[in-house]
């Protein structure tokens, strides 16, 4: 049974639904847009941890079971697939260590709900598992310490930058079941469009979310309008208007239907300069707020493209450009 | 089609085949027990470029460029997998940017080879993919900066640290076609032992390649004698000697035909402590030793269990005890 679908795409015979999610959010989360949709709302940043990094992992440890609990236990789980920021992927492994389910450890860098969804529908569709639980989780602390400066040192942010965010969202796939499914992914390529400007990702993955999109709508011979809106992970305020611009540069295009995760987050007088970011981003706008959509039918089709910037403190140092990718999911009702 | 085999395994119902492998390693592998096995040996650990992060880069892209040409083209590849230990898999991210092909981008740390082989068959044995491309790399000085001290500084190494293998190792499965196959799989869970010290990762690690094996045992009802060997990742020569008193416990006895490749790198007089380590130390063993043998049938079957310390330099400065994961997968000639 083949299942590839044109040059980067997969579609899936049986298609995984999403039985459930779950979403934790920090406390300037829970202030801004979506702030009602969130299943937990943290009180400060470190949620009774003594590090930004350990509260990280408790919310997504929380979301994971909390996710699993909404129609099943954690030993009907086949297997957890999880990622996230931080070096190693700290928040991950020690958000799993206690749930005691195999586990399969992904990097996408903020395309990682993505890239945990296709590769969860993947382990489904092929036969290899009932029930996968996925989650990613960021924290602008932690990020900022990893990435940037320490944010009690109080560095001004350039304009371009976008604001990582607190939160952790997780999603149940199983075979059968009812609600969305997931449909088609695309996996993306490592696209590298020479930009070194570590503090604006957004303008830096916004060729590789185009490439996946153009090879997405190549591959099943799609028009945008396909689908009910198109969401990017979190390429902010430049990112989008540059993927609007590649796309139309190929004759697609998409204005009339695409939203990006990273400007769904925050109000604009919160000041996140240009947009969210983190892998929490896209994971908080597909779990708490699209997710919903579908269940009750008032979206029908999205297609969900994860993006992510691969670079590390240590490629900057070196003076390296930024490689970046994009992975597309399509969900339907 | 189930393909979920007991608790934590999967089967391969049409096992994909290694059609090919690669591998390259540093000066010192090169002057190790396996030197006239590897496909290439770099005359310094830097091999041309200015930074032993661009170096390990370099390799693997040398190593997954290599396996692939052996039989086939890049635009056969359906999806390339990879993962390394640096932050942000630096090595793995600037090795395939130049590659053109769907990425896939795993961490395991030192299991990644083994969770890369297992999701490659499991894309291939689903259908999603007629060819797909692993491959891991490790750099000794690399991996030294990053976790412990630059080697520049000379810190004197504690007894029970293992030496982290300057190499990459690349494979290609295939749907059909010749060469050993990959028969089956058991996805480790998360095992945290309760040790903190990060210059004793073997003895971390042996509590979840013990946990992995039994279950990979159960769920086939095989005894350890069903394989020639079984080969774990990086143990070394104190977590070799605990993961045989750990299945001795349980009534297991694998000293027959129990082999670790953290100690078929070196020779004892180049002084690598307790062993090999690295993602690069399994990928080595399996691509150019155990390769060849189970492809001319001097080896019938094989159970590679790689090995994952999931520590971070954060975790450890929080004082946080380190969780560890092993991954099994079955090639049988």
């Amino acid at each position: 049974m083949d299942k590839k679908h044109g040059k980067q795409s997969i579609s899936f015979a049986a298609p995984p639904a999403m039985t459930a999610t779950a979403t934790v959010a920090g406390p300037m989360e829970g202030d801004g847009l979506l702030g009602g949709q969130f299943d937990r709302i943290l009180e400060d940043n470190l949620a009774g941890q003594d590090s930004w990094e350990k509260s990280e992992a408790a919310m997504l440890e929380w979301a994971i079971r909390t996710a699993v609990a909404r129609g099943g236990t954690l030993a009907d789980i086949d297997f957890i697939l999880a990622g996230d920021l931080l070096n190693q992927l700290m928040s991950a492994h020690f958000a799993v260590r206690g749930l005691g389910r195999p586990f399969l450890g992904l990097y996408g860098a903020c395309s990682t709900m993505a890239e945990s969804l296709l590769i969860g529908a993947i382990l489904i569709d092929g036969g290899f598992a009932s029930r996968v639980a996925v989650g990613v989780s960021s924290h602008h602390d932690a990020a900022e310490r990893q990435y940037r400066y320490p944010t009690e040192q109080g560095v001004q942010r350039p304009p371009l930058a976008q604001w990582t965010v607190t939160g952790a969202g997780s999603a149940v796939l199983t075979q059968g079941g009812a609600g969305p499914k997931v449909t088609a992914a695309t996996v993306g390529k490592v696209v590298d469009a020479g930009l070194k400007d570590v503090n604006a990702m957004g303008p830096a993955m916004a060729p590789a979310a185009a490439d996946t999109l153009w090879h997405h709508l190549q591959d099943f011979g799609r028009q945008p309008g396909y689908y009910d809106i198109i969401l990017t992970g979190d390429l902010g305020q430049i990112g989008k208007k540059l993927l609007i611009q590649l796309m139309q540069e190929k004759g697609v295009d998409i204005a009339a239907n695409y939203e990006d995760c990273g400007l769904m987050i925050y109000r604009d007088d919160q000041d996140p300069h240009a947009g969210a970011s983190g892998c929490a981003a896209s994971a908080l706008v597909l779990c708490a707020h699209a997710y919903p959509l579908l269940v009750i039918g008032r979206l029908k089709r999205i297609l969900l493209i994860g993006t992510g910037s691969l670079h590390s403190t240590t490629s900057y140092q070196q003076k390296e450009s930024i490689p970046c990718i994009a992975h597309a999911v399509a969900i339907e009702a």
